[in-house]
């Protein structure tokens, strides 16, 4: 048997980018000190960590003072979340049936503390829309969460559209804050913060290269904290600066966003996707999830389906369950996942069955998610291996 | 004018152990999975991660299984008071009034969901009493934080003693939990978690040498958590696992716990800081904070006071500003700080002021602080140029 290494994994969390991780340590070994600390090792690592800060913002195209340190994606979520408790009177949380559990969880959390969580459907394509979102918030909303891409599906959600909407429907201080957990569209498709009608974001490093541990709460007005500590941050989030994160972070996305590169490289994903869908497609016993995606109806002129990010795709294989292919393809040394890293211990599939994906394919239901580092032919061992493990099962 | 780069700031962040960080980050890259992925990646890297955990907890005297990764110290004391919100009803809260701000600012917001926080004073050495513990316990008390040692004075608080005093007062179900922050004690001085009566801990890895951004909660039971998303670390901290950072925290505890070298060194310091102690003394204008430190009363036979951590020292040099001091060592390239990281850009020395140290002395209080690659030889350099600092401003 030929034992391959090829990783499809990327949506969990990344392969580490060496150059990216060993410059980030130099450099933080350098600027060992605590960023708090008023002597001048102390100040030349709170200059280097400003550096980084402006760095990683132009990225992102919003200013250094919106982007405070967190610890990662969950973390930065949660901190919109519990700020919600400093809020003078209770009131109801909007949240998307499809977000990451780092959202839905602590939001069902709240509960506890009198507030109120009302979920937006998805569309059996995993989309939700400002219809929807709109629909469901009431006066005493104040937050709204939807997600910027599902992590299991790979579907673009219309955030602009849904904080224009909300803008438009409750102009002035009456508006919701409107939250977007980023985690899997920073540095992955065309992403940008500089919509002033997104009051906050999260994002994460280790899904572009970057390394476990640090992520990023972009917030356009600061929002008091319920969580709190020795005030780093400007307070946001107490704990000692990471720097070596928050270098290697600004690496990975600077990596991950340099205009040329990225259009080239997106390019690439989404032709090799797409070609990668139609050879499933191909395979009468898998079904795309949603089935809808890259059908006629929705391919563009370059037969790409542009509702969906090009690295994450979810598709089912007719008796064969998903772990049994997760399983049997990673004897083989091809590493995919069944849902997501953050539900895989688990046996519900929420966000599928917020889509209404029938009960039958929710079972065989797999994910494939890719980096800037798989090729074309790593895709095509994978596909002749998909084929011929469906061949023993079936 | 001769320019040091010695550094006494090991309190606020130790510079990084490169053996420590190379060992580390050689391994992630290896392990470079989400540990929750399922396929033989994430496997070996969930492997990996029970490894360290269980090396780590080895270090601790404490099972595996009590020992949670979170972002550091002040994430691991959040999640032990964030808990708290899942209480049926609410009570009490009884702290240390010198605890650091992620225990004290942290509880203090628990006051907005219902709770009450309750102080239990210091005496004027900065030492928390079991007697002062108990008389403010209420019968409606759920959780007691005391530290392990004060991350100021170097206090050593006693916390044993403290535990046992409270599991004779409330025995069986009554019993309030107790929670130790022990960042400025694990690997630094006599301190396992193996007292049964102890429910809970937080450990840093920045304070011995490891990365920013890991620590360790320890829980001996599993307390419910109110913080949530994908499930990581059994429930108690959400987030992808930073595997880098479990490594090097792990090698960070192993090279300062190993019994023989750890023993060697305390004793080192010790003798170290108890003649920086008395050489201080010897300058009319300085005050050892607290002044009983190391008098004749509470000194052993080597001259120690074993009420303190040899790793932390304040002191207070009359009429020179704890900032002028700190800012003309750190122009020689020797490092110290005015009170701790996490409150240096504040005006209020809380800890002092629970101690009553007197106001003069409170302006002009500076924190020496040592770790395992300071020598003898450095601190004759930082004793001369305080020396000569003092002649100039004098």
């Amino acid at each position: 048997m030929i034992m391959n290494n090829l990783y499809f994994d990327w949506a969990a969390a990344s392969p580490f980018d060496d150059d990216i991780l060993n410059e980030a340590l130099e450099l933080s070994k350098k600027a060992y000190a605590n960023p708090s600390s008023v002597h001048s090792a102390g100040i030349y690592a709170k200059e280097i960590l400003q550096e980084y800060r402006e760095r990683t913002a132009e990225c992102l195209g919003v200013p250094g003072s919106t982007i405070y340190y967190t610890s990662g994606g969950t973390e930065s979520n949660h901190l919109v979340l519990m700020s919600l408790l400093l809020r003078p009177a209770k009131g109801s949380i909007v949240i998307s049936s499809i977000e990451h559990p780092a959202v839905k969880e602590q939001a069902l959390m709240l509960t506890h503390c009198g507030w109120d969580v009302i979920t937006v459907p998805s569309d059996s394509n995993g989309i939700i829309t400002p219809d929807a979102v709109i629909s469901k918030i009431r006066a005493d909303t104040a937050l709204v969460c939807v997600m910027a891409v599902n992590n299991e599906t790979g579907a673009i959600e219309p955030v602009n559209e849904i904080a224009q909407a909300i803008n438009s429907v409750y102009p002035g201080k009456k508006k919701p804050k409107f939250h977007v957990d980023a985690v899997q569209a920073a540095g992955k498709i065309n992403f940008a913060l500089n919509n002033p009608l997104i009051d906050s974001a999260a994002i994460s490093a280790h899904k572009i290269g970057g390394p476990r541990g640090i992520g990023i709460l972009h917030m356009k007005t600061r929002q008091e904290p319920f969580l709190r500590g020795g005030g780093q941050e400007s307070g946001i989030r107490s704990g000692t600066e990471n720097l070596f994160g928050a270098i290697a972070l600004c690496l990975a996305l600077e990596k991950n966003t340099v205009p040329s590169e990225f259009d080239k490289r997106l390019t690439a994903q989404k032709n090799m996707t797409s070609s990668f869908i139609r050879e499933l497609r191909n395979i009468p016993t898998c079904a795309i999830i949603p089935s809808s995606r890259q059908t006629h109806t929705y391919c563009d002129e370059y037969g790409y389906d542009n509702r969906f990010s090009p690295w994450i795709i979810q598709a089912a294989f007719e008796g064969i369950p998903s772990e049994v292919l997760v399983r049997s393809l990673s004897e083989k040394g091809l590493y995919i996942s069944a849902g997501s890293a953050c539900s895989s211990r688990k046996l519900s599939r929420p966000v599928l069955e917020a889509m209404n994906v029938p009960r039958e394919h929710i079972a065989g239901a797999v994910r494939f998610s890719f980096g800037y580092t798989t090729k074309e032919a790593d895709i095509s061992i994978l596909l002749e291996n998909i084929k011929d493990t469906i061949t023993i099962f079936s």
